[in-house]
This record gives C-alpha cells, sequence and structure tokens, in this order.
C-alpha cells in the first residue's frame, strides 16, 4: 500500500513529520512517496500543483496532507496561488466528499467560546460536496452595458452531483445517529431548489434516516445556539466551506480536529481519499517547532481507516491521542506547553 | 411625515401594533398607511408583494416591516412566496444597504450560547449589501449535455454596486471606532477578487478607517471565537444573510436586535429606509401574544433616527426599553413571563 505525503507549506511539514513518526511505529507496511504543493511547490516548480504531484496522487492509495497557504505567494495570479494546489487535487481526483466530523475531545469543553455545556454536547459530522457549486463553475471579469468592471461565478448543480453526496450523507447518518439535516437556501437559489429535491429523491432510498431541511442562514444561528441538535449535515461547497469552520471553532479545540475528502476510486481495502487536519498552514507560528500535530495524527488515523480498512490501528491512534490529552499534554493552542515533537512523542509512549 | 406599516405574517401584526403604540405616544406627526406583504398579502391579493403595497412604499418616507413567511405557502411557485415580498421591496425600492448592529444590552450577556465575558464584548455592526450577488442575477434550471437536471444561479457584482456599499462601511466605521472589516472569498470567487478591489480602492478616501479583509471561512469562525474583535463588518448579500445571523445569535437575544435597509432616496430629514426586526414571523408562536416586541419598538427607533430625523426620540425609546430590561420586563425568549402587550406597557411607562 501507497500514502502520498503532500506536506505543503507554514507548519505542514512540522506536523506532518509527527504523524509520520507515528505511521512507522505500526506494524503496517506501506511505502510513502513524498510530493510537493502549495507555496514550496510554486517556489521551487513555478507552479502550485506540479505535474509530479498529480502522478504521485494518482498512484498511491492515499494522501496525507499538511497545509497549504503562504503570504509570499497573495500577490500571484489565482491560478498560482497555494490555494489551487488543494482545489486541484480535489478536483482533478474526483474528491467530492469531505467529511469534517466536530466533537469535543473529553476534557476540552472548556477550550469552546461556547459555554462547556453547550460545546460538549457537540457530536456532528459535517458532509461537505468538494467538486462543484460556484467554486468550479465558469467565472470571470466583463465589462456590463454601462462600462462597468464586473466581476461574476457561475453556481450550479447537477443532479448526479447532489445525489452522490445526499449517498454519502445518508450513508454517513445510518453509521452514527440517524439524522440528516440537509443545508441549503431553496427560498432564493435554484441551485438549492434543485438540491432539495433530489435530497428528497434519494431520501427514498433511506427511509430509516430522518431527514430535515434548514437554510443556511439559520443553520449558522442553530450551530451557535445548540450544535448538539445535529448528528449529519449535507451541504454544498461554499456553504460548507462556511459552516463546517464555524462548527470547528465551536468545538474550540481545531488543533484537534481532522478531515477526510473521499472520491468513488476504490483501494484494496476501501477508499481513495486525501486527509488533512482542518488547521491551516499558521505562517505565524511555522517553523519554531511549537505548532499541535495532533489534527495531523488524527487525520492519519482516518486514513487507515477509510483508504487502508486498518480500523484497528485507526482506533489505536485515537486512543492514544485521547490519552494524551487526557494526561494534560497540550500544545499551546490549548494553554499548554508541550511542542510539536513533544506530543508526538507523548502520543508514541501511550501507542 | 408618513410610514408605511407592512406588518406581515406571524408574530408580525402582534409586534408591530405594540410599536406603534410607542409611536403613538411620542410628540410627532406622522401619518400611517398600512400595507398587505407576505402569506396574507398572497391570501388576499393573490401575491406577496401587491401593487398597491408598493404604491404606499414609494409615497411613504419609512417603512415599518413585521415579518413574512408562512408554511401554508411553502407548497407555492416562488415567486408567489412569502419571502419575496421583502426581496421584491428590498429591489424595487433600492434598498442597497443592510445595517444589522448586534449588541449585548447590559445584563443579557447569560443569555447567549456564548461564554458571557466572550458575549459582553460584542459590539458590531455588519453592514450587508442588498440588491446584487447571487440573490438577483439569472437563475433557472436546464439540461447538462448528459440529460441531467441541473439548477444555476449566476452570482456577481459590479464596481458601481461594491463602491456604494463599500462607502457605507467606511461611513459607519467613522462614525463608530473607525474600523472595517471586508468578507469575502477572493480566494476562490472572481465576484469577490472585484469586491476586494473596488473596497481598496474607496480606501483611498476613508484613509483615517482602518481597512482588513477576511475570508468568508474565517469570518464565520472568528465571529464565534472572539466577536469582539469586529467594529464594521461590509459584505455582499449571501455572506451577510449568513453572517448576520450568526451575529445575532452570538448576541444570544433575537428577539431585541433590530435593522435598517437603506437607499439613495432621501426624505425631508433623512434617508428613505424599511426597519424590521431581524427575528423572522415564528409561526409557532403565533397569535398567542407571546412574542417580544422590543426588536419592532427598537427598528421604530432606528426608523425615527435615519428616515424622520427623530434622534431624541430616537433615543428616548432605546433607553426606555433598556430600562424596561434593567427592570427585570423579560419575554419568554429571555426566560421571563412578560407577554406582547405587557412589554409594550412596560416600555410606554418608561418612555
Ligand atoms: C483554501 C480554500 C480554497 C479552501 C476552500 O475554500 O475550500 C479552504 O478554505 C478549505 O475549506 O479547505
Ligand atoms: C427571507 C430571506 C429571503 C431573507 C434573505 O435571505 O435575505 C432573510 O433571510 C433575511 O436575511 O432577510
Amino acid at each position: 500500500m501507497k500514502i502520498a505525503v503532500f506536506a505543503g507549506d507554514g507548519i505542514g511539514p512540522e506536523v506532518t513529520a509527527q504523524a509520520l513518526r507515528v505511521l512507522d511505529a505500526l506494524p503496517i507496511k506501506v511505502s510513502l512517496i513524498e510530493g510537493d504543493v502549495g507555496g514550496v511547490a510554486y517556489k521551487r516548480h513555478g507552479l502550485p500543483l506540479p505535474a509530479e504531484t498529480l502522478v504521485a496522487a494518482r498512484e498511491a492509495d492515499a494522501i496525507l496532507f499538511g497545509a497549504v497557504g503562504d503570504f509570499d505567494c497573495d500577490h500571484l495570479e489565482r491560478h498560482l496561488r497555494p490555494e489551487q494546489a488543494i482545489l486541484g487535487l480535489r478536483s482533478e481526483l474526483g474528491l467530492f466528499a469531505n467529511l469534517r466530523p466536530a466533537k469535543v475531545f473529553p476534557g476540552m469543553e472548556g477550550h469552546s467560546a461556547l459555554k462547556p455545556e453547550i460545546a460538549g454536547a457537540i457530536d456532528l459530522l459535517i458532509v461537505r460536496e468538494l467538486n462543484g457549486d460556484v467554486y468550479f463553475g465558469e467565472k470571470g471579469t466583463r465589462t456590463t452595458a454601462q462600462g462597468l468592471r464586473e466581476g461574476y461565478d457561475i453556481m450550479s448543480y447537477d443532479e448526479g452531483e447532489v445525489r452522490r453526496i445526499a449517498i454519502a450523507g445518508f450513508e454517513a447518518a445510518r453509521k452514527r445517529r440517524g439524522k440528516l439535516c440537509s443545508v441549503d437556501k431553496a427560498n432564493v437559489l435554484e441551485t438549492s431548489q434543485l438540491w432539495r429535491d433530489v435530497v428528497i429523491e434519494t431520501h427514498a432510498d433511506y427511509a430509516d434516516v430522518e431527514l430535515s431541511h434548514m437554510y443556511v442562514d439559520n443553520a449558522a444561528m442553530q450551530l451557535v445556539k445548540s450544535p448538539g441538535q445535529f448528528d449529519v449535515v449535507v451541504t454544498g461547497n461554499l456553504f460548507g466551506d462556511i459552516l463546517s469552520d464555524q462548527a470547528s471553532m465551536c468545538v474550540g479545540s481545531i488543533g484537534l480536529l481532522a478531515s477526510a475528502s473521499l472520491g468513488e476510486r476504490k483501494t484494496a481495502y476501501g477508499t481513495f481519499g486525501l486527509y488533512e487536519p482542518i488547521h491551516g498552514s499558521a505562517p505565524d507560528i511555522a517553523g519554531k517547532g511549537i505548532a499541535n500535530p495532533m489534527a495531523t495524527i488524527l487525520s492519519l488515523a482516518e486514513l487507515l481507516r477509510h483508504s487502508l480498512g486498518e480500523e484497528q490501528q485507526a482506533a489505536r491512534i485515537e486512543a492514544a491521542v485521547a490519552a494524551a490529552l487526557a494526561d494534560g499534554v497540550l500544545g499551546g493552542d490549548l494553554g499548554g506547553t508541550a511542542n510539536c515533537s513533544e506530543i508526538g512523542d507523548a502520543v508514541l509512549t501511550r501507542l
């Protein structure tokens, strides 16, 4: 089995290195291929997603991804910026389903800006569509009839795109508490109306799952007011971008949150996917060795679970992280003093 | 001076009635015109925004708006649904600037899901564009080359639309703490890139205001983590819809939040505008007389301030509401027992 490791920018390399130490300690044989993505790839190859990186991605069973983002690249044209690496991987590899669980680790309730009893009740999964919506529609600038500059982006979804992510949502709900909330803006958008229609049609095959619909503005309110009401939330690319980040922050400890982006391709033991911590490249602390690698270590656990079929090893890693936290091994993001490699050590000794 | 009163659906009529009692108690001569909007208008006239309502709106100096939304109308075609009344008024009347202040009334910190010290620090104003974006672009359904149903909506902004809302944002920031944060998704959307470029250009005339830019996903996180960091936030129609509702819920007491939607037309003493509480029609409690009318009473205060130039009377109303709250006159939404007319009484006696 082959894992492609794309560490990327900022704290990406530091946190990925600790995850690889954990992988190395497991009784699993995998081969690793490294590849450049993001600002570092631009600096070395002139492109945020070089062809050789994409080749490595296609040859792998899974990708462990660090982070992309580099202030040095802010002035570049859009297609050269670091973000294009992750957008390009998602679309080139057909990674259409982004799974973002948000759950508070026991004892971490106090780190949320929400009241501890509200934060402690969070146990939800956001299933975000990643290959369509206004992200990938035709876009550009043009001149209006009045001679004004205008920017435009076309938002759209077709029924096939909606159905496959709806299925991902229903399947996930079935494995959890059996509740799916579909978020859209069907009172204003035709794209959302089609979304809602197709989700309702798909529900016919999942009568055991309780389906509800919520407008995105209300969802943003409910995620603050009582996030504990949600089990699985399925939504489009743009709304998912906003709501999943909001939900992460409701949890409070974003240095502990992993994500998986899955496609349709099957591996020998699961589904091909890309795994990344939800925190970004954090340029302000990059290179200091103080970033918290737990989210990347937990992303590795998701990789083992979904792409390599190694549920047992995944659970072992998760238990080791939980044990380290319970023993007070906290990074600076959680008010502690443990640095990046110390946290790696702590997880390793508890494996 | 003429005020158009559009009470609308659900709790709209109850809360509007209390605001009119307050208006009646002020030493101001105004004439009132009533008009039907929303589901009630559909039931009486077959349209959510009948022509006579629009005529009344155009003849007035300001509109006091209750709420629209009615489950009975959920099955109707989009152009017949209650929401079209508010969307239609915004576009027909050129109400492009939605001002949504979010601030915790003293003593109300505990009602937020956020920790009291975080909620208590909220004092921000969201300036949301209301006439453009994906709300009003071409939209529809079509069939893809593969024969699939597809929904689409075009998102766009031209430089004129961005400049006038940017000016509204800078002007508001000048009257407050001098900080403007522009929220967009310029790393993905061309509409946002143009937005950002024009906001930066407009800044040249407002060098005294401190301008920053934030991606919408990050803004959704920051509004949870430390909403106290924001002074004025300016953003487009769609992002504003989501973030302003999120910000309201961070405050906790949405039964106390007013909003103003302003256009370019001037009245004798100010700017023509529409004023509404940010809570909706709340069909579950409609007709029971238990809705909290404070947000509508505070919307009346904003109306007096912006459209009628009656700053003194506006401040009087706001002080009376604050005094009632301080004396423990709380609606059911705030855990109290005061009903709709009792809250009206309490504000009146403190005027
Ligand atoms: C970097 C950016 C293009 C990306 C997105 O908007 O999808 C990020 O915010 C994310 O959520 O992974
Ligand atoms: C009712 C709906 C169309 C409206 C909007 O999306 O603008 C509402 O959510 C609002 O914010 O006033």
